[in-house]
């Protein structure tokens, strides 16, 4: 008999969740949190103590597709039974959708490369009863054009302090943007943002602020100095967690 | 002063709701239903007594994009401003998508030509999280070629006795379908049939069904038997209330 369970293996999973009943992805203590509920999952079924590590802490309410984590395990379960065995202990606003052996030094945190935020407006007179949890709905007319034209600003490397919340003065905020565009999907507006790391809120704030463009209270230049001022009280405000998800973590 | 709210006028509705949390659509004793809090809503409103007749009577936990319903109302107060202090009124799972004015004829129920439901299938190991209220998840592989094969049977005039629950064996069951098929999108299959009527679970009996032809514990001639059989214990389990949609109703 193989001793398959002694060795430590270093586990990646990417997982789904819808936000709306969490308090965010890390643990802590007056709230439930993603992290806790898939932590509890993988040590009923590994029986030993696990850390979850995930790549990005999205805040209360926000949704992800494509959340990655890593974590370590004794257990010689093979991935797709592991996999299904973990997902039959997660309730179903949790679930992950892929699960692999990786080498012993990959970190889900600090070897991401970039990460994939869509951020989904309703931009219609009439709000919908049926996609309600998932996006942010805008009864006055937005200026898509406007709003594609001030999201340039945001593509390449900058100090993004203006749309940070809670922002400690000498902690460093450049990052770089590589992707910020809108679709429009019938009455949706569709943002998608893809950069190496996103300040707390930044997303949001980004969003609230472009809203602020579409409507025509922020010029495209307006906003172009807001993100320059690096002062988030020139920003607009920071939008609903419900609109937003976490689509994919690049390594 | 013109007497604007002395004439009596008949209103059509589109309603899109969130079936998890009622009782159907029909009002009843031990369950809250969409056409309560609707008759409810309109009622604070118009500041009368009002009944909302639904063209189908979604059962309970089925969701509407546009369920169709008429009220009488001597309310004088102008269509767009109604639609939105009704909506107003309602919770976020239920909304009017759209309010007119109709002749005083018309009637939801007895004038509909035709209604299109949706049944969208999930079919993949891994369930969903973010649209876990919206699908049914049906894990082992499906053929959609025989799927599709067995729907057409369902196409023109028949008697649908076989997928009616609880019926009473004296009613006329004989309903027509236009259309019945199935599109794959991604990891859904989504079915679509459009008839000038369906019994009661009838939607849910077919899907159920057509589930056991795509795992191939029915044959396509199998599913063509029971269907001419006209005895529901031949039938497949009715699918969960949650993937089936009331996507339109045709006057």
């Amino acid at each position: 008999m193989t001793r398959a369970g002694s060795k430590q293996r270093n586990i990646k999973i990417v997982v789904e969740y819808d936000g709306t009943n969490y308090g965010g992805w890390q643990r802590q203590k007056n709230a439930v949190t993603v992290q806790q509920v898939l932590e509890e999952a993988v040590e009923r079924i590994v029986q030993h103590k696990v850390t979850v590590l995930g790549a990005s802490r999205t805040d209360s309410g926000v949704h992800a597709l494509g959340q990655t984590a890593n974590f370590r395990t004794t257990s010689g379960i093979p991935p797709r039974r592991l996999l299904t065995a973990i997902n039959s202990q997660l309730s179903p606003d949790v679930v992950v959708r892929s699960l692999v052996d990786v080498d012993d030094g990959f970190h889900a945190q600090f070897h991401a490369k970039s990460k994939i935020y869509r951020y989904t407006i309703l931009n219609h007179r009439i709000r919908t009863a049926l996609n309600r949890a998932y996006c942010h709905f805008v009864g006055p007319k937005l200026d898509v054009i406007l709003m594609r034209r001030a999201a340039k600003f945001l593509i390449g490397r900058h100090d993004f302090k203006a749309f940070e919340s809670d922002a400690d003065p000498e902690s460093n905020s450049v990052r770089t943007v590589t992707r910020a565009s809108f679709k429009r999907t019938g009455h949706y507006l569709v943002f998608t943002i893809e950069g190496d790391g996103f300040l707390y809120n930044m997303v949001r704030a980004i969003v609230g602020t472009l809203i602020e463009v579409g409507r025509g209270k922020v010029t495209t230049d307006g906003f172009r100095d807001i993100l320059e001022s690096r002062d988030r009280t020139f920003a607009g405000p920071t939008a609903p967690a419900k609109g937003l998800c976490l689509v994919k973590v690049k390594y």
